[in-house]
């Protein structure tokens, strides 16, 4: 009881109060959690007309999460956190990690080795080629690899459903027996990450950009590695030194090199000209 | 850019991003909480997972919240973070503060010094009195009180809009020209916090009890002096000593003593017997 309370007995009071949960990792999350807030306020001092904005903030978040919409993946990511989070859980031998973003929402079309997972056809065509190893470079045979991207507008499936199909710019490939992967697309704009809710208002009070430089993302999985959660950056896109999720990081940058040869373009089923990235994917074993 | 990201690149990075938010205290709190939030992380290092786990109750929590009730002050209750806020805004020459909790959501219906805030009739009848000075004692004449509390069922008018008429134990009340003030009403009942969204499942995973003290919320405003928003506790009542939200401080501790003097319950307009509570309440200037 606080019956004298004290700015520090609070936070003493508030911990213990967690002394008895079972669960000895959820009591460590909910004791940090409670030590790190409590010096937060002892920092900040807030009124309580100041406490209750940051109340109100918090639900207007909360509110403008939907089934296609995730407001709080968001505020970790212009906070820096969601990259941070990445970075804890990226293994240093192998491609380096990168947040997940809020649009990894529906599931991706299964497709086959080589199809497009562009549904529209208006994009400037990409090919899209790499192959994923293991720590030491020896193939991964049947890796998955789950690709999600925008469209050359800077629009994902799920925010324009009247103008896109659904899968649009999604797909779920299985690597071949040498880990190689190859798909079809569009080269993916640059955007701005949506503005028109609370995280939207704290850039605008703080000045910020809302913009992305173009990317494709990636989660790459196999049996007994680690999972990847990444990006390929297109190289030379707008914005790819000021990312407004802080997500850039300079193995994950891409040449699209664009290919006039008729040929090439042929065996890819493109057109020509066509843009050609190359992406290598190195996992690394859940046990290393 | 976090071209090769560290995990206190990443932090000082997502800091710097708000060096130029043009109000400072706005810039000053981005910046802390950026800077506490990533030390969480670094503390944690959740995986992946838990950090999905975090982002989905922080959206369960805003989903819960509506316009009868606020998850989020209820999950900064019972992280002791509510008290905190008080604790730091206490000017110690006066009253004690204490959490406003999250049923002040209604507008309380101006009453007439003397009348009841209960509107139900069945509860132990109950007169509560008190005196509004300055921190030097002197009188504030025409101070403004706004009450409210639960029915001795230990729930509020807003959570029972079918068995409560609204306004039920709520009343804004203007104290006389001595500072005095003086309302009928029924002793209310301890209660549990609602434990039926994401703050249950939390203080379950804790094995914490969700109760809470018998009290009646007040909030005390004068010109030229700090509100005051605080509480009278019941003191005999359960759980006066383990209150889920902290939020009990000695000088808040007021006997509801029996009075068994029909010309006393005549005079205040109830039955006899009933219970007497006096409670002083001491501002202090603005200036202070």
């Amino acid at each position: 009881m606080s019956m004298d309370a004290t700015e520090t007995g609070v936070v003493e009071e508030a911990a213990a109060s967690f002394d008895g949960t079972p669960d000895a990792r959820t009591r460590q999350v909910l004791q940090a959690v409670t030590r790190h807030l409590h010096a937060l306020v002892r920092e900040l001092r807030p009124t309580q007309r100041e406490w209750e904005q940051a109340v109100d903030f918090l639900t207007a978040v909360g509110h403008a999460c939907t089934p296609t919409r995730q407001e709080f993946v968001l505020l970790s990511d212009v906070l820096g956190i969601s990259t941070l989070v990445e970075t804890i859980n990226t293994d240093p031998r192998g491609t380096q990690g990168t947040v997940l973003g809020p649009f990894h929402m529906t599931e991706s079309p299964r497709r086959a080795l080589g199809d497009t997972i562009d549904l529209i056809g208006t994009g400037t065509p990409c090919v899209v080629t790499g192959r994923v190893t293991d720590e030491t470079g020896a193939p991964v045979p049947g890796a998955s690899l789950d690709v999600w991207q925008c469209d050359e507008h800077g629009f994902y499936d799920v925010q324009r459903p009247d103008e896109q199909p659904p899968g649009n710019g999604r797909g779920l490939f299985t690597a071949d027996e040498h880990g190689r992967f190859r798909f079809r697309t569009v080269v993916p704009s640059h955007y701005p990450i949506p503005t028109d809710g609370p995280v939207g208002g704290l850039l605008q009070a703080a000045r910020r950009h809302p913009y992305r430089p173009a990317h494709i993302h990636l989660i790459a999985e196999a049996p007994g590695m680690r999972p990847l959660t990444t990006h390929l950056f297109v190289a030379d896109s707008p914005y790819i030194d000021g990312d407004a999720v802080f997500a850039v990081k300079s193995g994950l940058i891409v040449e699209f090199t664009e290919v006039a040869d008729p040929d090439e373009a042929r065996r890819h089923g493109v057109p020509s000209p066509f843009r050609h990235a190359d992406f290598p994917v190195r996992l690394t074993r859940e046990d290393a």
